[in-house]
């Protein structure tokens, strides 16, 4: 098992360049932080590179790291790649998703997040896919990058469970509506109520940027554009739990066929 | 118009002293910041004390503030009272909603916050309960001070519309069950799916907590407990997303009545 001490060691530099967008596009890897996240990534031990932890953390014992590269650090290494207040003193360095054509083939569930820029909410909104077993997300431009730490916190792991690419919108409503996918836009304007709505036997959903919505651009290229009619003062939902209600109403439209 | 220039000055350490829970319960005040939400505060004056921005600062010329009493603030005094990395300078001193035995008495739809910590996640929740035209909010112990900044940020002024409380859960829900208010929990024990259940002409919801749900206490002294069946591989959903599903389809049933 290696250990390193200082975190002027090369290789932290490498572990640090893993915090920024450009040096996760360079390799191809992204850096997870905790325990809970370390854990769930052990399920899915073939996208792992390497398992890094504080000398002076106890690891589960219930933890089968067989197989994958263990690597000790100082306290220092520790602080040095983490990206929280209090450290947990535990990383796995993972392989990023890539882009394969099947995902859109199989799939009969998608969703497509446009410019969200919250980390919270675009986490959150993976979480809650994850659990309305969505087949797909798609990332289009201007949306957080998924591996950015607080987008990966707020997902708690649910980014190992299902396929999450970034992609541009347009392209991909393109190529789901040839494979004959409908394609609901979210809007308050020129909209049906989405309880109207009934699925056959599949579908994608566009959710939109916080202040914003979904650009008119991919409105105008939809099947039909849905909003969720509000009973309150309120003028708008957050983009997450918008998508939650969504997302399980379609799912229950699709299963119950 | 007065004009404090010193962050020294004594006014601005009872401004500051908003900003904890303990100053706001002895004053009865709390302290809004941004243009939005005084924006919001506006729609309600008579909940205004007075609204303090700071000298370099343009107001919206649509803005109505006859009958409030304005006091302009140097930018050193602005970033004395801010909590924000950088502040709008303007902010809105309010009083507190008090609690008022009618606001149980009259409602038709409540929602129980328990012990339910991220203030990102109160906040959604308060405007998730605007949106649905929930009646009363109630939060129970342990649950975030209202009043937090994060939580007035992510509420987004719906803590203007709808009336919000704290109070004992134990004790709001037996006052709602006197009155014949159908109290529902959410777990993932012994409960039934949510769209099994029809609401006649009113109801009551309790969320919990991120980590360990609904107090096993509470749960018992509910009339039904239900939870939201998951597609996929997710184990839970995030608590204001959760939130958002229950209330929309209850809301839904007790409308088409």
């Amino acid at each position: 098992m290696d250990y390193i001490q200082s975190a002027k060691n090369p290789k932290v530099k490498q572990w640090k360049k893993l915090l920024t967008k450009k040096g996760r596009e360079q390799t191809g890897l992204y850096l997870l932080e905790g325990f809970h996240l370390v854990e769930e990534a052990l399920q899915f031990k073939n996208e792992i590179e390497e398992i890094l932890y504080s000398e002076n953390i106890m690891i589960p014992s219930h933890w089968n790291m067989d197989h994958v590269k263990i690597t000790t650090i100082s306290e220092e290494v520790s602080k040095a790649i983490s990206e929280t207040e209090s450290s947990q003193g535990i990383f796995a360095i993972c392989k990023k998703h890539q882009y394969e054509e099947k995902m859109m083939e199989k799939g009969k569930s998608f969703l497509l997040i446009d410019a969200v820029q919250d980390p919270g909410n675009v986490g959150t909104m993976i979480r809650t896919a994850d659990a309305a077993g969505i087949d797909l997300v798609i990332l289009g431009d201007g949306t957080v990058d998924l591996y950015n730490s607080k987008v990966l916190r707020s997902a708690q792991g649910s980014h190992f469970h299902l396929s999450i690419i970034s992609m541009s919108l347009q392209k991909a409503i393109s190529l789901l509506q040839e494979k004959g996918v409908p394609v609901f836009g979210t809007s308050l304007q020129s909209a049906e109520s989405y309880k109207k709505v009934t699925i056959d036997d599949s579908f994608a959903m566009i959710v939109g940027n916080e202040g914003n919505g979904v650009s008119e651009e991919l409105l105008q290229t939809t099947n039909q554009n849905v909003f969720i009619p509000l009973y309150g003062r309120s003028e708008s939902l957050n983009v997450a739990v918008a998508a939650g209600i969504l997302l399980f109403h379609f799912q229950d439209s699709l299963k119950s066929n």
